[in-house]
C-alpha cells in the first residue's frame, strides 16, 4: 500500500455567501464538509486511481471524529491508521463569495500534541513502514510536534527502503530536505522560501544540493519543472486551464506517488500529475478531480527535456 | 423554573485573526467555543443570577454534542432539556480583528427538522410548562420549522397560564405577535421591519396593538424604552458604555424575564435589564456580564415615565 502521513488532519468547511464584507454580519447559504489535510487529499485521490492507501497521522476531538466518519464513507476509500488524540483536530474554512467565486480562507492551528501522543505516532509509523511501497509526508505541523519531526521520518522510509515524497514549508521542509527524501514538491513560494531564489530552474537545482534526490516545482499554470537523477523535464497542460486550482498540488502529489509506487520513468509520473492536476482544477467541487478530463489529459500532457546527469 | 426555548442552537466559534482581508488566507491566532443561540445565552445569565433555568430546543451532530457537553460543564447551570435530532446543529463563527477588535460574522443557517422531529418538540415543550414561571421563545427558526412556530408557542403558554416573553425577527416574530405574548423585545431594526415605522415610541405603539401586551424595545446606547398596560418607561444606564454590544440584547432579555418570574413591578425589571446589559457590554469576553458592574449600574440605572395607560 501506499501511505500517506498528515500530520495536521482537518475538517475543510466551505461556507458560501453573497459576498464577504468585514466588519458585517452573514448569512451562510450553502455549508460543505469534507475530510482533508493535504495527505488525506492525496490519499483520496490515489484511492479514487485504484490504489490501496493508508492514511496516519493524528486526530482528535469532535472535529477528528467526523473527518474520519467521513472518510470511511469513500466507497473503495483510504484506510484509517490514524492515531487519537486528546485535542480536537482542526478546522479551516473557506468563504466562497458567490458573485465573484473568489476565496477567503481561515485556517485554525491544529490541537496540541504532547509527548506521549507523539510518541504514539511513531510506533504506528514504524509499524506501518514495513507494508508500504512508498510514503507521503505531507503538510504543516500541529502544535507540541518537533520542527524537526519529518526529518526523522524520512530517515526512518529510508532506513526500511521505503521510497518518501516530502511536500511541507518552512522550517519543517528545510529540516526535512537535509534528511535526504526521494522527492519533495515545493511550490514557487515554498521553493523560494527554501533557497532564497526566484529562479525556478536555479531554486529546484539548489533544493537538490540541500538534500532532495529528486525536486518536482509546481509552478501553477506553468505546470511542473523537476529536476532528478535520471534527468530533467518540464510537463505542462496543452492549454491554460480554467477553474478552481484548491487542491491541484495535492492531486500532482498523489500523481508522482502513484508513478513512485508502480517504479514508472519520470516523464510518465510527470504526465500523471500534470494530468491529475489539471482535471482538479476543472473539477466543480475544490480538492475531487475530473475523471473524463484526466482521461483525455494523459494523452496530451506535453513533456520536454532529456534523460541524463541534471 | 424558568424555561427559555432555543429551535436554533449554535456552537458559537470566535477566531482570532491579525486582520480580515477578502480573498487571502489567514492563520487563526486563538480559537474559542461556546454554546450560544439566543436562549442558550438568556439561560446561562439566569443561571448566573441565580434562577432555575431549563433550556430546551433541538441540538444534534457534532456540534450539539460540543455545545450539550459544554453546557454541561457550567456550575448551576442550566438544566438540558434539548431534543436531539438528526442534523448537526449550526456553527456561527466570529472573526475578530487583532488591529481593531471589529466583527466579521458568518452564521449557518441550521439544521433541516423533520415533521416528526417538530412534533417530538412540541410534545417535550408541553410537559416542560406546567413548571415553568416564565418562558423565553428566542432567535431564528432552523428549516423545516414552520414559520408560524412561535405563535403555537406562545398559544400553549397562555393556554398553561405561563408569561410568555418572545425574542425573533421577521415573520416569525410578525406572526408571533398575534398570538399576544406578554413581552416582545424587539430591537430598533426589528421593529422597524415588524411595524414600517422608524419612530421607536410609535412603532412600539404599534406593536402593542399587533398584539404584544408589552414591548421593550431595545435602542442600543439610547437604553431600553417599555411600553406596557401598567405604563410606559425609558431606562438607560448612567453614561454611555464602551465595549462589545454582542449578547447585550440576551442579557436585556434575562434581565426582563427575571423580573417577570418574580413578578417585579415594571420600573425594576428595567432596571436589572438595563445593568445586564450594560454589564455585558463591559465584560471582556462576548456575551459574558461583569458582576462588578452590575452590582453598581443596579443602583444608578435612570428610569424616567410613569404608571398609568400607555
Amino acid at each position: 500500500m501506499i501511505l500517506t502521513v498528515t500530520l495536521n488532519t482537518a475538517l475543510d468547511i466551505t461556507y458560501r455567501v453573497r459576498s464577504l464584507r468585514p466588519h458585517t454580519s452573514h448569512r451562510v447559504s450553502e455549508v460543505t464538509e469534507r475530510p482533508g489535510g493535504k495527505g488525506v487529499n492525496v490519499a483520496r485521490v490515489l484511492a479514487a486511481l485504484g490504489h490501496e492507501v493508508t492514511v496516519t497521522g493524528f486526530a482528535g476531538g469532535g472535529t477528528g471524529e467526523a473527518l474520519r466518519s467521513m472518510l470511511a464513507e469513500v466507497p473503495g476509500g483510504p484506510a484509517d491508521a490514524l492515531v487519537a488524540v486528546s485535542g480536537a483536530s482542526r478546522r479551516t474554512v473557506a468563504v466562497v463569495d458567490e458573485l465573484t467565486g473568489d476565496t477567503t480562507q481561515l485556517n485554525e492551528p491544529g490541537p496540541q500534541i504532547t509527548p506521549a501522543e507523539w510518541a504514539g505516532f511513531l510506533r504506528r509509523y514504524q509499524e506501518l513502514l514495513p507494508d508500504a511501497s512508498a510514503v507521503a509526508l505531507c503538510g504543516s505541523l500541529p502544535p507540541g510536534v518537533p520542527v524537526g519531526a519529518y526529518a526523522g521520518l524520512v530517515r526512518a522510509a529510508r532506513s526500511a527502503g521505503v521510497p518518501v515524497l516530502l511536500d511541507t514549508s518552512g522550517e519543517p521542509l528545510r529540516r526535512g530536505v537535509a534528511a535526504r527524501p526521494d522527492v519533495i514538491k515545493p511550490n514557487a513560494e515554498e521553493l523560494a522560501e527554501l533557497t532564497g531564489s526566484h529562479e525556478p530552474l536555479r531554486a529546484t537545482q539548489d533544493a537538490r544540493r540541500r538534500g532532495a534526490h529528486a525536486v518536482v516545482a509546481s509552478l501553477g499554470a506553468e505546470g511542473l519543472l523537476a529536476v532528478t537523477p535520471e534527468g530533467h523535464w518540464r510537463a505542462a497542460p496543452p492549454a491554460r486551464v480554467p477553474g478552481n486550482p484548491t487542491g491541484a498540488g495535492d492531486s500532482a502529489v498523489a500523481g508522482l506517488l502513484s508513478g513512485l509506487a508502480e517504479r514508472l520513468p519520470w516523464p510518465d509520473r510527470l504526465i500523471r500529475a500534470t494530468a491529475l492536476s489539471a482535471a482538479t482544477v476543472r473539477a466543480p467541487a475544490a480538492g475531487e478531480f475530473d475523471r473524463a478530463v484526466y482521461a483525455e489529459l494523459l494523452g496530451r500532457v506535453r513533456v520536454t527535456g532529456a534523460a541524463g546527469a541534471a
